[in-house]
C-alpha cells in the first residue's frame, strides 16, 4: 500500500507555486540581507494583504524564531508571556522565549477547548502583584490561531481577551504558525483578524502551508519593529539571501495563493472527520481547520500504521491526524476505506 | 496596645550574637572578595558541620541571589527546573532563575500539602522526551524545605523524590530559606537533611533566622562549585567585604545558634497553633516549623489588624502569621489574648 | 554600461546544482525537523568529506547563526572568546555571541595581516589571571579563514595558534563562512585545515559560495554537537522542512562542487588583482582568495561607480571587490578595461 | 614591624559611625524589601544631597552589581558601551554587563590619562553604522570617576563628553566607586559631578570609604528607574532587611561623613605621594585621589613585601598603592621611612 501522509503539515513539500518563484528569484544578483527589491515588495504587499500601511515584515527562518523573537519585542526581560496551558511556544519551543526574552518567563493559562478565555485570563492578571518586582509582570497576551489542538478563536473571542490584555498594559501576539487555515474557516480578512482585533505582533506561517525555508513576522506596532531589526540580526535570522524568502512570501500571498493552499487542507479534514464519525470514531477537539486527535485502542493504533497511515502519536493512546496543501481528494478516500476496513 | 510582629520573619532584626560577630569582625584590614581568614574558617566550619569535606559556601546577598544562582550551576540554559507550584522560586523571583540560567525554564509541580510527591514528579518527567530539543530538558529538581506554607518534607520524602532525580540524571537543589527551622523540627543532622538524602546544592538562609545581610550557596558538587566561583561573581554577588558577611555565618553556625534561634520561632508557632485550635479556628496548612495560614472573613481581618497584630494578607481571605527568633512567651499569650476576645 | 557584481559573494545566485537539488528534493512526504534521510545522509557525507567518523553537521540558516550558536557551544557564560581584532563576529554580528553565549565576552586580538599570531594570543592569555573570577576566562580561538579582509591563515599558522590555545584549555573555533575559497588556495584537504589542525568547531559557510538559504555548524567535538542539539532548536535554527537545506549541502559537497565554485572566485581575483597591478593598483591587503582592498581617492572612487562596477565601500576611501562563483572571464576583462580607462 | 595597608580601600575596616548606625536600626521590626522607614529617608536625604527632586536610590550589595545593573537600564540587549580600555567595568567584572545587559557589548575606548576623550569618543561612534543592525548600537557611555588608575575627569571634560554622548542618543552611566574621592579633591557638589554634568545613572560607591555592605545606584532618569525596581530584584540585589543598608547611606552621606573619609585617603595619597617623588621615585599615574602606580624593579619590589608594607602588584613590575579613610599620618610617615631605608 502506498503510505497516506497525516503526520504534520511540517511533513508535505513546497507549493509548486513558490518554487517556482525561488527558481525565478534566482537571476542577476542583488543587495544581502534584505536590501533588495523583493524585500522591498514584500513588505508593500503585506500592507495591502493586512490593510495597514504601517505593518512591518520580517522574514525569520522558522516558526520557534518567529514566535520567540516576535514576544520578545513586546515584553521586557522581567515580563511575564500568559499562553494557553497546550501552546506550542510554552510546551514544544525549548525555551526560546525566555532566551531571547532574557529570562521572561512564560506561564500557562487553562481554558477549555485549548483556548485562553476572559476568565482564565482574569485570573491570570489577578495572581500577580502589579508593580511588586517579586513577580514577573504580565506584558504578553500569545494567542496560537488556529491552536495546536485545532480548535479556533472567533473574531469575537480575540478581540475579547486582546481587550483585557489592553485595558491591562498588556501587548498581544498571535502565533499564527497556520492562520491561514484560520483565516479560511473564519472567512474574515487579515485585517479583521489581526490588527482589528487588538493583534500588535503576528507570527505569520509559511512553511506548513507551502513554503520551501521561511516564515515571518509581521508588526502591528511601531516599537516592536524597531526592536525587531536588531532582534532577528543578533538571534542569526536575517540571512544574506532573504530575497529567495521574500520571493517565496510574495508568491503565497499573491492572488491568494496561501487561502488556496489552506482551503484544501481544511476541505480534506472536513472530510475525513465527517468519514470518521459516519465510522463511528469520535474526536478529541473540535476539527475546527485541518487538525483532528483521536483516542485510540492499541490494536486499531497498530492497525492503522500497518495499513499505511502515517500519523503522529501525540501521548499514549492519543493520535493525531494533519492534513497540508497537497493531500488529495482520493488520499481521504482511501484513508476512511482503509480505517472502514479496520473499525469494520 | 504594641504590636506583635507576624507579618514574616524577614522583619524581626538581628541576633546580638551575631550583631557582635560582625562588630568583633571590625578590626584590622583583610584581602578582599573572601581571600580573608574568616571566609576561609566559615568554609572549614561549613565541612564540619556538614559533616563532608568536600562541601563549599558562598555567602551571597539574598535567598532570590542564592536559589537563582545555585540552580544556574546545575542547569544548562536548555534545562527544565522542577519546583512545587506554591515555590518561592517559581512565583516570588521575578524570574531569576530563567535569566541567571540563560533562559532555562521553570514549571511547577502539583501536589498535597505543598510538596513535591513521587507521583508528581515522575508525571512531569514523563511529559517530556528526553534528548528531543523541542522540549526543555529537565535538569534541576527544586524542593523547599520547609515549604513557603509551612509544611515539611520528611527525610524519607526527600530521599524518595531525589533518588527518582538522580535516576532520571537531575541534580537537587534544596531550597532551605529556613532550613533551620526543618532541622528542629524533625531533629535531624544538617548532613542527614541534605547530601545524604541527595541534595547537590543548598540554599542555606539565614536571614530569616537572624543574619543581617548574607545567606549562602553550600554545594556537595564539585561542577556547581566550579561554575559558582565565576557565577556568583559576576551576578555582583561576591563582596568586597566578604569578611563581615563570613563572620555573621560563622557566628550563626557555632554553638547550634542557627537550631537555637529556629527552636525558638518553631516553638512560639506551636503555642500560637495549639491556642488557636483552643480557640476553634483552623489552619490551611500544617504548620511544621514558625508559619501559619488561616482563612479569616472581613471582619476578623480588621479586628486582628486593630488589635495590633501585624501580619499578612497572602490573598482576599488568607493571612498569614510568621514567628520568628525574636518572638516572645509574651507575644504570643498578647496575641491569643487579644484573638480571643475578637472570636468570643 | 552593464553593472559588474563586486559588492559581496552574498550578492551572488544560487549554484544551478544547488537549485536543482532543491528542486529534485521536493518530492514526496518526510519527517520534520531533520528527521528525514537526506538529513542523515548529509551527516553521512560531512564524516566522507572531513574523514571523520565522529563528525557531526548541524544546517543553521545564517553564518551569524552558525558562529554565535558554535561558540556558545565551547564556552561558557563567563568565557571569553579571543578572535582577531577585524573579525566579523567582533564587528559585524551585533553581539550575537554574547547573547546566545549568555554574556559571554568577546575580544579582538591584534595582529598583521589580519590574523592571530602566537604573540598576539599569548599576550591576551597573559592578561587574564585565570581561575580569577574577576576575568572573564580564556575559553574560545576562534579563527577566521579566510580572513574577513582577505588574507589567508596557512595550515602551520592555523596549527601553531591552535595548539596555543589547546594548552590553555581553550577551545577552537573556525569561521569559515568562505573555507572552500581557502580550501583551493591551499590545496589542502578539508580534514588538514580543520580538526588535524586543532579545530574544534568549524562553521561551514555555504550561501556564499552558490547556496540558497544554509550555512552549517561542523562538530568534531561531542560536547560541542550534545549541546548544539538544544542550542539551535531554541535559537530557532532548526527548521521543519530541513530537508531542502540538507539537500543543498550534499550538492555542495558532492563532487567536489564547493571546490570547483570557489576555485571560480579565486581564479577571476587573481586576474583582476594582477591587472590591477598592471595599472598601478595597489591593495591594503594580500588577496589570497576572493576578496581585495583598495585605497582611492574620491574621484576614482565615483569613476568606478560611474562606470558600472559594484563594490562596497568599506570606510571612508576604502573600497572593497569580491568575486564569487557567477563572475566570469569576461567580467574581469571589461572591469579591467573600465579601470584602465579611469586611470589613464 | 606592622603591617601598613596599601593594598586596596576594599581592604579596609568600617566607619565607627557607620557600625554605629547598623548597630542603632537593629531596634524592633520593619516591612522588608526597602518598605521600611529607613529607606524612605534614604531617599528623601538622596534627594537632598544631590538637590535632585527626582532622583532615586537602589542599595545594591556590590559595585559589580551596582555598574551591571545600572548600565543595563539604559542600553538594550543590541546596544553598545562604551567605556575607558582600562575600565573596570570592562576588565575586572567578569562580563556581567553582558549578562545582565541581555548580551550587550562592552567596548573599550583608547584616551591619555585613562579617560575618555571627546576624540576618542567620537572615533568609537563613527565606527558604527547607526540603525545598521550589523553594528551594536552605541547606547551608554560609562565614565569611571575617579578612574581606576587614579586620575580624575574634571567637571568640564565629563561635561563634555556627556554632551557629546547624548547628542548621539546614547545616556550616560558613571561608575562612581569612589566618588566621593572625586568631590573632595574637586571640592564641587554631587549634584555638580552627576546631572548637572550630564549623568543619567551613578554607581555610587560607600564600600571602598567604610561602608559595611551595600553600594548603591542613584538615577536622574526615570525610564532607568522603573527598569531598575524590577532588574535590582530579578538580579538578587533587592535584600529583605534592607534597612540596614540604608541606615548605612543614611550615616554615610549624612553629615559629609563620605566627604571626611575620602579627605582623609586623599590627604594620606598627597603625603605619600610628596614623600616619594622626595625620594625620587616617579609615578606612572597622576595621583589625583588616594591611588597610585609605580613601577619597581623586583629587587625594589621585595624589599617593599619585607618591610611590611602590603600592596598590589598590577602587573608585573607595576604595584599599586591605595590609602583608605583609616590611613593614619603616622601609617604614611612609617611607610616612608622605610621605603626611604630601601632606595637609600
Amino acid at each position: 500500500v502506498t503510505d497516506i501522509e497525516f503526520r504534520s503539515d511540517n511533513s508535505a513539500g513546497v507549493a509548486p507555486e513558490i518554487m517556482a518563484a525561488v527558481v525565478a528569484a534566482n537571476s542577476g544578483s542583488a543587495l544581502a540581507y534584505g536590501g533588495d527589491a523583493a524585500t522591498a515588495e514584500l513588505e508593500r504587499l503585506v500592507r495591502e494583504v493586512f490593510e495597514n500601511a504601517d505593518a512591518r515584515v520580517f522574514p525569520v527562518g522558522s516558526g520557534t524564531g518567529a514566535n520567540a523573537l516576535a514576544v520578545s519585542s513586546i515584553c521586557p526581560p522581567w515580563g511575564l508571556i500568559l499562553t494557553h496551558a497546550t501552546a506550542h511556544m510554552l510546551n514544544m519551543e525549548a525555551g526560546a522565549s525566555s532566551m531571547f526574552g532574557g529570562g521572561a518567563v512564560i506561564r500557562g493559562v487553562p481554558g477549555n477547548d485549548y483556548k485562553i478565555h476572559a476568565d482564565g485570563l482574569e485570573a491570570a492578571l489577578g495572581a500577580v502583584v502589579i508593580g511588586d518586582p517579586h513577580f514577573s509582570q504580565p506584558s504578553v497576551l500569545s494567542l496560537t490561531q488556529p491552536t495546536d489542538r485545532g480548535t479556533m478563536y472567533s473574531l469575537a473571542e480575540v478581540e475579547a481577551v486582546s481587550k483585557i490584555a489592553h485595558d491591562h498594559g498588556l501587548r498581544v501576539h498571535m502565533d499564527g504558525a497556520r492562520i491561514s487555515n484560520s483565516l479560511v474557516a473564519l472567512g474574515c480578512s487579515p485585517a479583521d483578524l489581526t490588527w482589528r482585533a487588538g493583534v500588535d505582533v503576528l507570527t505569520l506561517g509559511a512553511t506548513k502551508n507551502g513554503a520551501l525555508s521561511t516564515e515571518a513576522i509581521v508588526t502591528f506596532d511601531d516599537r516592536a519593529a524597531e526592536e525587531l531589526v536588531f532582534r532577528t540580526k543578533r538571534a542569526g535570522h536575517v540571512t544574506s539571501k532573504m530575497r529567495f524568502q521574500s520571493a517565496q512570501l510574495i508568491a503565497y500571498l499573491t492572488d491568494d495563493l496561501w487561502l488556496r493552499l489552506a482551503a484544501n487542507a481544511n476541505a480534506r479534514m472536513a472530510r475525513l472527520t465527517a468519514g470518521l464519525q459516519t465510522l463511528g470514531l469520535d474526536f478529541l477537539n473540535r476539527p475546527d481547520v485541518n487538525i483532528v486527535f483521536l483516542q485510540v485502542d492499541e490494536q486499531l493504533k497498530n492497525g492503522l500504521a500497518d495499513a499505511g497511515l502515517l500519523f503522529h502519536e501525540f501521548e499514549p493512546g492519543v493520535i493525531r491526524f494533519v492534513t497540508n496543501f497537497q493531500t488529495t481528494a482520493s488520499d481521504i478516500d482511501d484513508a476512511l476505506e482503509r480505517i472502514a476496513a479496520l473499525v469494520a
